[in-house]
C-alpha cells in the first residue's frame, strides 16, 4: 500500500539547510548551533510509566514555586514505586496523573498551597511577537522558548494551554493545586483555560506515547476502575540521573533569526503540497522546535 | 484516590436546563428538540475497526462529488473485508486509513479526479459568525452546522481541519484525492491545510477509539511494518443498514437561539472553576454538539 502524503507540520527528517528555506522544517535544519538553547538537567522531569519514558520541561521562569514543589516531589520519590498513576484521559482534552496528596502527609519543602502562579510581570521578558490576532488575549507571542499570551495594559504575561503543555490539576478556587497532580493536554488547545489553572511545563519528549493511552468511560475521562488506572514506575529530575543515563535536550530559541524564518514559513507554508498559503497562524500552531543534544 | 476536578470543556451528563444557562454544557441542555437537526441516514457512514465503530457525517453541501465517491466506494464494499487498514497515526496531527485505489480498478460511479472542492461559494450560505477573528480566513463563523471560513470579497466559504474533522489524502496537485484514503484530525487543528484538501466531513461517534491508535514510528506516522495496521472490517452507509441497525444523530442548528447562547458561554466561561473568562474564541473551540437521536 503506498500511502497518500498529507505533509507532516514539521518534518521528521532534517531538510538540507538552504540559503533562503522554503519550509518551516528547512528554516528548522538551517539553524545555527548558537540558536540552540540547552535546557537545564535541573529543568527536566523524567517521567517513567508502563515501559515509555515522557520528559517534561518546567518553566521556573513562569512558575517558580510549583516548579520548586514538583522537583521536591521528584526528589522525595513521592510519585515513585506505583504510588501514582495516569487515572484519566479525556479525549480531545487531557491525560492526567498524580498521587493524592490527601493521603499521607507531602514531602518537606512543599508548598501546599503555592500562589496564582496564572500569570507573571511581563517586565524582564523579551517579546517576539506572533504578529497575528488572538482571541484569548490582547496579545500573543513568545519569550523565553515558550509560547505566551500578555496584555501590555496590565503588564502580565502567562503561558499558553498548547497541545502537549502540563498544568497542574486543582480543586476550586482558591486551590491552585500542590503539583502532586498534573495533566497534558492531548487535543485542540483549551486557551480557556490560561489565566485559570498554572502551565507549568511541556512534554519535550514521549508525548506519542502519552496521548495514545485508552480514554477514560466516567465523567471527565475518568478509569472506570482503580484497577485500570496505569501505574506510574517513577519520576525523577534529569539532574539526579547518573550523567550516563541523564537525558538532554534543546529548544530553538525565540528571540533567534532562526525562529523568526520559522515562523514567518508557518504562517506562510508554499511548496509542492500547499498551494495556498494562509497568511496567519495561530500561537499554539507554532510549536517551538526541540531536539535532543547533538552528541558533539 | 480523589482526583481533581478540571472541568471539561462539554460536560458529559446533561445538566439541567436554567433560565438561563451559565456554562455551555447548560445552553445546550437547555436547547428544544427543535434546535436538533437530525442528520440524513445518507450522509453516515459506518466504520467498523478492530472492535470499534467509528460514525463519520459526510458534507456534501460543501463537497458533493467526494462525498458521492466516498457513498460509492461504500456501497460496492470497496473498503470491506481488510481490503483496508488504518496505517498511518501521526502525533498531533492525523489518524490516516484507506486502500490504496491502484491495486484494483476503482467502483462504478467513482470520480478518479473530483474538482478541487477545497471551497464553496459564500452564496446560498446563513453563516452566524464567530464574533472574533481568525488568524487563517478574514472570517469564521458557522453554517448548516459547520464550522466554516469565509471571504466575503472573493464569495467563498469552506470547512476547517478542526478536531475529528475528516479529509481525503492527496498526493501532489492538481490530484484532488478520490476519497479511497481519508484521515482525521488527531491534534490541535492544523488549519493551514484549510484550501489545500477537501474537508468531507466529522466523526460524530467513536472519535476517543479513533484517537488512542499506537503512533507510528515511521516517518509520517506510518506503521513500520505493514503487520501492525489495523485492518478495518466495513465501512457502510447508515442509510444501506438494517432499520434496527441504523445509526442516528443529531446536531444543535447554528442558527438556532440554543447555538447562539453556546457561543456566547464558550467565549465566557465563567463559572465556579473559571474565575477569568477569555472574552473570545477560537472556531475549532466551538465544537458543534452533537447527540444521538433520541428515543422518543
Amino acid at each position: 500500500m503506498r500511502p497518500m502524503l498529507i505533509l507532516p507540520l514539521l518534518a521528521l527528517t532534517a531538510a538540507a539547510p538552504a540559503t533562503s528555506p522554503k519550509t518551516p522544517s528547512e528554516a528548522v535544519a538551517a539553524a545555527p548551533a548558537s540558536a540552540w538553547k540547552t535546557i537545564p538537567a535541573e529543568d527536566l522531569m523524567v517521567l517513567d510509566v508502563a515501559g515509555n519514558r515522557v520528559v517534561i520541561q518546567l518553566a521556573p521562569a513562569f512558575t517558580p514555586v510549583h516548579a520548586a514543589n514538583i522537583r521536591a516531589f521528584a526528589q522525595s520519590g513521592w510519585w515513585n514505586e506505583g504510588r501514582s498513576a495516569i487515572y484519566r484521559v479525556q479525549d480531545n482534552y487531557v491525560v492526567q496523573w498524580g498521587r493524592n496528596e490527601t493521603e499521607d502527609p507531602m514531602p518537606a519543602g512543599v508548598v501546599k498551597l503555592p500562589p496564582h502562579e496564572y500569570h507573571r510581570r511581563l517586565r524582564g521578558l523579551v517579546v517576539r511577537p506572533l504578529g497575528f490576532a488572538d482571541q484569548y488575549a490582547p496579545r500573543a507571542g513568545f519569550a523565553l522558548g515558550w509560547p505566551v499570551a500578555y496584555d501590555p495594559r496590565a503588564g502580565t504575561a502567562n503561558l499558553t494551554h498548547c497541545y502537549g503543555y502540563v498544568g497542574v490539576a486543582r480543586d476550586l478556587a482558591p486551590d491552585t493545586g500542590s503539583g502532586s497532580e498534573l495533566y497534558a493536554i492531548i487535543g485542540h488547545a483549551p486557551r480557556a483555560l490560561d489565566r485559570n489553572i498554572a502551565v507549568i511545563g511541556r512534554v519535550v519528549s514521549g508525548m506519542e506515547k502519552l496521548s495514545a493511552f485508552p480514554r477514560g468511560t466516567e465523567a471527565l475521562g475518568i478509569y472506570q476502575d482503580r484497577s485500570q488506572d496505569i501505574r506510574i514506575a517513577s519520576v525523577r529530575m534529569a539532574a539526579d540521573l547518573p550523567a550516563a543515563e541523564r537525558p538532554s535536550f534543546q529548544y530553538l530559541d525565540t528571540q533567534s533569526a532562526a525562529f523568526g524564518s520559522y515562523l514567518r514559513l508557518r504562517a506562510n507554508r508554499k511548496d509542492d503540497f500547499f498551494t495556498r498559503p494562509a497568511g496567519g497562524v495561530d500561537l499554539c500552531s507554532v510549536t517551538i522546535p526541540v531536539r535532543a543534544t547533538p552528541a558533539d
